[in-house]
C-alpha cells in the first residue's frame, strides 16, 4: 500500500526517496518486514548525515562511525563503503533535494522461519533522504528552545554502548512526552550518577563561568558535537570536556544543543527558568554562524552527485 | 515486494498470517514504514500469546498486560479489546494453525512530515500469527539447554520500565552472540547490583536448597513466569520471590527458563558447568507436565474461533 506521500510514479520524489531491497522508491513506500529483528529487537544501527545547499557535510565522519557501529554489532550491510556512498547520493538525487536529512540503517534481518538463532539472520541495509529536519526550527532559534531535565535515566553504557548509534529511544521519547507536559520542547536525561548525558537526538553544551562544558560521557560521539568543539577551539574558546551537571545547566550563561538535524541551536529556558538573559547568547550565535559557514569548506563538505544516473 | 513465504494468494497462509493497515495478509507481506517511530525509536510495545492445540493460553492475561503497556506509553491502538481479540483469532484462523505464536504490536507511528513533535504521530497497531516457536526445542529439552551468564547489564528499570514489554533488546542480542561464542544456547543478564534479571525472551528460575527463587526485580512480569509460580504452589512447592544471584544459579540443583515461546524449559549447563546431575531434574519435569496439562483447563485457555468469517 502506498503512503499518500509516496505515490509519485517517477522522480523527483520530493517527499523523500529511499533505497531498500536493492532498489530506489519514494520514501513512503519504503517498508521493512515486521519480523525483521531491527523491528522486533531493535537489533540494528544507523547514522544520519545531512546535505546543505547541495553538499554532504562531513560524510566521511558519518561513514566511519556507521562502519564502526556495524562492526561492533557484527552486522554486514552487503555493500562496501563506495556502494553505501553511491546509494546515499542516489537518494538525494532522486528526491531532488538541496537540503536533506539522509539516513542509513543496517538491521539484523530475519531469522530463518521457526529459528531463534540470530546467526541464521541475513542482515539488511537501507537508506533514505528526506527534506532537511530541524530539531529546533530557524524561527524558534530566534528566541531559543525550552528544555526540561528529565527524571528518567538514560540507558547506561553498561547495557547499550552509546557510541553505537541506536534506536533505543523509549527513555528519550517518554522523557520528551513528559517535557511537553511541562511546556518544554526539548529534554535531556541524566546518567546514574546524576550527570547530564544527552537528549532525543542531540548533545547538550553549557557555557558556565567562561568555559564550555560538553557532557563528559554516556553519550553518542556526535559529529556535530565534534564540529562544535573544533570550531570553538578555532575561535579561541576554551572547551572543557568534563562532566556536565544539572547544576551547571541551571546556572549557565548559555545552553545549546547540537544535532545533525539542525546543527547548533540555542536553549533559553531550562526547567522553566531563563538561561542567562533568556535570549540566544553571543557565543551560541557566533558558533552557529561558523558552523553554517563551514558547510562551504571543501575540508568538510562534498558535493552531491546530482547528475549521475541512478 | 512479497517474501518467498508470503506469496500465497488465498489462505491458509501456513507460514503465518498478519493483520496490518486494516487488512489481513500473509505474514511475509506484513511491513511497516521505515519512518515509523516503532522502527526509528523502538517507540512501541507488544505482547505475545500462544495457541496450543487450538486454544489460546491465558489470553486475558496477555490482553491485560498489553493494555497496561499501551497506557503507560500513551499509545492508542485504535481498536478496543474485542477488536484486538477478533484480529488475533483472525490471524490464527487464516494461518490455519493449531499451535501458534501470536504477536500484537502498537507503535507510535509516523510524525507529520518535517515535524519532530511526537504528538503529531498517529499510532499504528498490527498483529500476526506464526507457527509455534520454541526457545528450546522439545528434542533439546530432553538434554537441557546451556546458559551463559553475561557480563552485560540488563537495561535498568530507571531507564526503561521492564513491565512494559518492549523491543529494547540490543543488550540481550549482543549477550546472545557472545553466548554462542562460549558454546551456550541461552543467556541471562544481571542488573547493576549483580542480581540475575532475565534472558532474551525468558525469565529464569533456580531451585536452590529446596526453594524456588525467581528473579526478584528488573524483569518483565512474565505470564509463563506467573503460571509457573501458581502451578508450583498448587503442587506444594515453596516459591521464594527473592533475589536470584549468579552464585545461586551456579550452585542450583535445577535451573529452568519460562517463556510464552516454549513454556517451561530445563537448563542443564551454566557457564560451562553442569547444573545438579547435568540432566533435566524432577521438579522441572513435573512443572513442565503440569504446565502443558493446564492448557486444556478452561480456566486458562480459550478455543480459537476457527469458523468465524474473516
Amino acid at each position: 500500500m502506498s503512503e499518500p506521500d509516496g505515490g509519485a510514479a517517477s522522480p523527483p520524489w520530493t517527499a523523500g526517496a529511499a533505497w531498500i531491497d536493492g532498489r530506489y522508491c519514494p520514501v513512503g513506500d519504503a517498508r521493512i518486514s515486521v519480523l525483521d529483528l531491527g523491528v522486533t529487537r531493535s537489533d540494528c544501527t544507523y547514522d544520519v548525515v545531512h546535505v546543505w545547499q547541495g553538499r554532504f557535510y562531513r560524510l566521511d565522519a558519518h561513514l566511519d562511525r556507521f562502519a564502526a557501529s556495524m562492526a561492533r554489532l557484527r552486522l554486514d550491510p552487503g555493500q562496501d563503503r563506495a556502494g553505501i556512498e553511491a546509494v546515499l547520493h542516489g537518494c538525494v538525487r532522486l528526491a531532488g533535494l538541496r537540503d536533506a536529512y539522509v539516513s542509513m540503517t543496517c538491521t539484523r534481518g530475519r531469522m530463518l522461519p521457526g529459528s531463534r538463532d540470530l546467526r541464521t539472520a541475513r542482515n539488511s541495509f537501507y537508506c533514505y533522504a528526506l527534506p532537511f529536519i530541524w530539531i529546533s526550527h530557524p524561527e524558534q532559534q530566534e528566541t531559543g528552545a525550552r528544555m526540561r531535565i528529565s527524571d528518567l535515566i538514560r540507558i547506561p553504557p553498561q547495557s547499550v554502548d552509546p557510541t553505537v548509534k541506536n534506536y533505543h529511544w523509549l527513555d528519550l521519547d517518554l522523557a520528551l512526552l513528559d517535557a511537553y507536559d511541562h511546556d518544554a520542547d526539548l529534554v535531556v536525561l541524566r546518567d546514574l550518577s546524576g550527570a547530564i548525558t544527552e537528549g532525543a537526538g542531540y548533545n547538550v553544551f553549557a557555557h558556565v563561568d567562561g568555559g564550555g562544558l560538553p557532557p563528559g560521557h554516556g553519550t553518542l560521539a556526535g559529529i556535530t558535537r565534534r564540529s562544535l568543539i573544533e570550531l570553538a577551539r578555532e575561535a579561541g574558546q576554551r572547551v572543557d570536556e568534563g562532566c556536565l551537571t544539572a547544576d551547571n545547566l541551571l546556572r549557565a550563561d548559555e545552553v545549546l544543543v547540537t544535532s545533525t538535524a539542525g546543527g547548533i541551536m540555542p536553549v533559553t529556558v531550562v526547567d522553566g527558568a531563563p538561561v542567562g538573559t533568556g535570549t540566544p547568547g553571543p557565543l551560541t550565535r557566533d558558533l552557529r554562524d561558523r558552523y553554517w559557514a563551514s558547510h562551504q569548506d571543501p575540508r568538510y563538505s562534498t558535493p552531491v552527485r546530482y547528475e549521475e544516473p541512478a
